[in-house]
């Protein structure tokens, strides 16, 4: 399984739409990649550090899994703009993004 | 559901041993979380950033899925010594730790 990784950090606190998030750019996202094989997403709201009442480093991560690179790298070309278009519409965090090989145990 | 993650970080090349990891630390964890309501653990193995060929962030991002926040507290506050002092068995990677409230959409 390939994980797509999108990180949010919880330092400086910007603008986060939550609303627009989860009703307007999550929902694009998904119509958008599910031609190419995106799975499912998955959405982590920081809640603390290791130990509570510690502030968490991302206040939101989000996960696309997809069955094969390809599928992503495909999906990208052809709708990346629109969705990273996208992103400014709900927050000014600087994204961090990442791609990774995932296993489940 | 509640995911506790844990990243390690890929600058700095740190020592990680993923024999160790995946054939005695994850099942060592599994072993004393699962008692207090661990579902599932996560591996992500960084592949890249965003675009192919640039370097992911984390070099492995481990996630362990609870149904309740407090079925993870109890289990830190019984075995979390036991699981911490493994750590540096596999790596000296400096580990960074969150505990999220997660969705799946």
């Amino acid at each position: 399984m390939i994980c797509v990784t999108a990180f949010y950090p919880a330092a400086g606190e910007g603008r986060f739409d939550t609303v627009y998030y989860y009703d307007r750019h999550l929902p694009m996202v998904s119509r958008l990649l599910q031609p190419f094989g995106l799975q499912k997403i998955e959405v982590d709201e920081g809640v603390s550090g290791f130990a509570a009442g510690m502030p968490p480093n991302y206040r939101f991560i989000c996960r696309l899994y997809f069955d094969r690179l390809e599928g992503f790298q495909a999906g990208i070309a052809a709708v990346g703009n629109q969705i990273l278009g996208d992103v400014g519409n709900y927050t000014d965090i600087p994204v961090e993004l990442q791609v990774s090989q995932t296993r489940t145990l």
